[in-house]
């Protein structure tokens, strides 16, 4: 059971530590149930209904700052980012449960903002709150949320579904939240009032989790993976890689990037590539897709939504391999995915 | 749906709180679903099968003090409270999902044990870990556990079936715990080593849910409320009070101490009374019983259990209204239960 008796958990990083806790575990599961390692659980429910499970844990000074976000935007911001991974999964989002701790002199008005702002996203994507947890705390704020979602069992899809040969497409433009994040983190940030820096800022503090996308794409056979950018692509592709056992290169230059952050990146001296392949939270998804009848897929789905999806890669079977291209040849990233034990 | 807009949660307290946001929120819930307000909401499943669901936030230094408890028994507490919740319902548990922020330089040896602990119970429970979200910290260390069960929907006992005349009865000793955690804020705990210390601080550190008593429980008809003692048997009976629209006396000579509570109150000079009606965290069960057959169902609880549980009250008529006898006259307890926004 025992892989390491010494050392810390930042040794181990975010990942390490969730394979070392599944191994320590040694839990055997039914064949109807899918445990850690996907965006959700995935448990029996009526017939051929499965049950979706999620939950996300975020702290004040590691998953938002509270100074530096408004209330209504953390209240919609915490749902959203679970609506996410139910989408990730192709499931319908049904009921949420929140833990909160603030500190006792939390004006009321904050939380009359916070949950209007979890109303906005709630009433929208019909989910009901129906319980929690609240507490006083004397440090930093906590919100955790578990959401839970229905899908239909052949419609469901998993990080393992890649395989080689298989396109890999993002549902949207990269690396906007994080360069609103970058921005917040300026410190001359309240004067930043450009439109291209409300633009990158409205995508940090309002992610949209694409549930029609999620559900759409879920119907398709031709999809073999999916999950949420929530990490940032270069973490969330190296997930799929390792649950499908493959490998995967990307081509740097068909990063979708908003024209917005591309004025930014050249105003702010940014890495845009670095910016796209490595920023998270952007909360569309990720996908592979069979390659031969990726144009169709293309048309259905600008049919559906207005908007094209973007190809950036390809699954190989040089299994744990990412490989960056630019102009064909292989380039190194500066920076990787966010690791929560280790940033 | 502004009920105040200014002050502050304190002001609230949790429960104001959470009456506040059940308003706020204005939901509509179908009417097989039940929402905030119980020990766990109950949801839909398959035909007669009902979905438990229940959610504990626990943060170093508000639930417990990360240098006071082991690891190994930290594990343990953050799922038998959640189990307690299930219990209450009169459930069976099945899966866990558990969020953990942990300080960077955490010993991946204190991860072992916490894990160690956890797995002790869950094995004993049948309850698989499905998922969850780790993160790093450099706050408190924060733990949330969500739990889902499961229970024939007639058999699910909740907070409002009380009735003017049930007697109202524990199913364990009071108090317990909270002398451990007495105990453990005296500076000189370390040295405290006497078996009646010992019986206090395993009760506080290693709670016993109270599974098999609540499905039993669950299964008879003349139990009409049931909920967990966690908050304290003040707190929680003000609990079903309010759902049930009744008010309760409760007799302080028959609340059921240990003997080694007891001799600590005498040695410690605590007030023997007030740890045994306000303390919280003994995690066994508060119900109310169907007065003509209470002593049928006390002989069938002891023929299963081999042990009797409590009656310490009754049910009142006076709809909100506790109070307290000693010797058939009303008296007035100097501290009430443990309020998360107030403590």
């Amino acid at each position: 059971m025992k892989i390491k008796n010494h050392g810390q958990l930042a040794d181990l990083g975010e990942f390490g530590f969730i394979a070392w806790l599944a191994k320590s575990l040694g839990q055997s599961l039914p064949q109807n149930i899918t445990g850690i390692g996907d965006d959700c659980a995935v448990l029996p429910w009526k017939g051929d209904q499965k049950l979706l499970v999620t939950t996300d844990l975020l702290l004040d000074g590691v998953h938002f700052l509270k100074d530096k976000i408004a209330a209504r935007d953390l209240g919609y911001k915490s749902l959203a980012v679970n609506l996410s991974d139910v989408a990730a999964m192709g499931g319908r989002p049904r009921w949420a449960f929140l833990s909160l701790a603030l500190p006792a002199e939390t004006e009321i008005s904050w939380a009359e903002d916070f949950f209007s702002g979890w109303k906005s996203l709630s009433q929208k994507a019909e989910v009901k709150l129906l319980g929690g947890d609240t507490t006083r705390t004397t440090g930093a704020m906590v919100i955790n949320v578990t959401l839970l979602g229905k899908a239909e069992e052949k419609y469901i899809k998993f990080r393992s579904g890649a395989k080689p040969g298989d396109i890999v497409a993002v549902t949207d433009q990269l690396g906007s939240s994080e360069g609103g994040l970058r921005l917040l983190l300026r410190s001359e940030f309240k004067n930043l009032c450009g439109q291209d820096e409300k633009f990158l800022l409205r995508h940090h503090f309002q992610p949209q989790p694409q549930l029609p996308e999620g559900f759409f794409l879920a119907h398709q056979p031709e999809v073999g993976a999916m999950m949420d950018v929530s990490d940032g692509l270069d973490s969330d592709l190296r997930r799929i890689m390792e649950r499908s056992g493959c490998g995967a290169e990307v081509y740097l230059e068909k990063l979708p990037v908003a024209p917005a952050l591309k004025r930014c990146c050249r105003k702010y001296g940014w890495n845009q590539e670095e910016v796209a392949a490595a920023g998270g939270e952007d909360y569309c998804l990720l996908i592979t897709v069979r390659p031969g009848i990726f144009p169709a897929l293309d048309r259905r789905f600008l049919r559906k939504f207005g908007r094209r999806f973007y190809p950036v890669g390809r699954i190989t079977k040089k299994r744990g391999q990412l490989v960056y291209l630019k102009a064909g040849r292989p380039v190194t990233l500066q920076k990787s995915g966010f690791d929560h034990f280790r940033t």
